[in-house]
């Protein structure tokens, strides 16, 4: 199952896709929901990001090949990370599918997409065990970490390298049906495959990111764990358009365009 | 003039604070709100956080003693931050006044307060300029940034040393009559003063850090910024109960239980 959220009468409603279409329903998928008898072609539609969350989880250095290549961008030494230890992103960055990702003036040539898969938690849960903590996930989106490398590299945190406006695209919608290690994920510029990698190939995987994080934290339904990128990144300009497919979910597509 | 929200018939209300009454109001101070005719005492109420942000920001190190402190406990070089780089934390550990404060059961005994100005942004802006910053923030509330140091130090990020579920006291309301330069904080454990120092001493302050972020970030009403603590900081443990005063605001108080 497949659910859009997006704009009704200049609300935000819940759909599920079918094909090309949405049937809007009363409710939303964290809670009690029914389909109405309406149909809409999606592409009548203006899609929202799926959830805002209430808590933005990111697992940050995640996969082999990138933690690599971000220590020798950034003068560090290799170190694989030896813990689920999350982090954050900031909701003032999100932007849903065909919006602009927006360069500020002063930023320089090294902004750079990072393709990633999102899991959606659908439920409130703390304590879960192995076994069962796939099931407090809903569904999974996709992200794009846009990211700033000089400020990354020079500010004591992240905040404008990877939160400044737009810089967190997601979507286009949650994919309720997913065999995560089937998953593979392709990031494209201006249509060009750029990186192709195994999408479950991470260092700690949602189980452990899951079972780790509710030892200590409640997650509530719409909370999202952005789950980190493998491999090379490259710049993206002025407009380009940068697209995140992740096979069995769908593709997140963003034009770039810089601010003047 | 003072905000409360506060629980009223199962959901989160908001109330104009007088004397030890709340005047519950339709609305909310974030957009229409008009008096109702009821009047209630406080202590019959139960308070709330006065907000839940949907980006909770934090300033993190900001007072020269405190930065000092914490460089000599991680055993770090004690280096003055250089720019406003805001850090953030996570609602899923937000707590209301009166509410207790749970050690996890493996935490070690350093588990600390940090009394600290919260920020309370009242509406949509970017590209604020020093002469009009202020206008963007409602008011003031008191933060208690409760921070395990073993994780702080151990951790490759701060999800559980400073966001683990109860850690981050916040209330007990919100005042939006504050002379920044005249608040003084005042913590106390068990009655006893433990650190008391001017407010407003901070490395980078209210105005420095909303023209930084937000030259690069929307902030939206609601948003908090909890803007750092001064000094040393000592350990709670069960059976404490930890007040943070900021004079002119309140007194946000919280007992410490430690699970087991």
């Amino acid at each position: 199952m497949r659910w859009a959220r997006f704009e009704q009468n200049g609300s935000p409603a819940y759909g599920v896709v079918e094909g090309d279409e949405i049937i809007p329903v009363r409710g939303s998928p964290f809670e009690m929901w029914e389909r109405t008898a309406a149909r809409l072609p999606i592409a009548s539609v203006k899609l929202l990001v799926p959830v805002v969350p209430l808590t933005f989880y990111a697992a940050g250095l995640n996969y082999a090949e990138h933690v690599r290549e971000a220590a020798e961008k950034l003068g560090l030494k290799v170190e694989l990370p030896t813990a689920a230890d999350a982090g954050y992103r900031a909701n003032n960055a999100l932007i849903a599918q065909g919006e602009a990702i927006v360069i500020p003036e002063d930023a320089t040539e090294q902004v750079q997409y990072e393709g990633e898969l999102v899991a959606v938690i659908g439920r409130k849960c703390k304590h879960l065990a192995r076994e069962n903590a796939l099931s407090a996930v809903l569904g999974y989106t996709i992200g794009n970490d846009v990211s700033e490398r000089t400020w990354q590299k020079s500010d004591r945190t992240l905040w404008r390298a990877k939160n400044t406006d737009t810089f967190k695209p997601m979507g286009p919608w949650i994919e309720t049906n997913v065999k995560l290690d089937e998953l593979v994920t392709r990031v494209r510029l201006n249509g060009e495959e750029r990186s192709v990698f195994p999408t479950n190939h991470m260092v700690f995987g949602v189980v452990d990111f899951l079972v780790a994080m509710t030892k200590y934290l409640t997650l509530y339904p719409g909370d999202v764990l952005w789950m980190g990128t493998e491999g090379a990144t490259a710049n993206m300009k002025h407009g380009d358009v940068c697209e995140v497919e992740i096979s069995g979910i769908g593709t997140l597509r963003n034009p770039v365009v810089r601010a003047s």
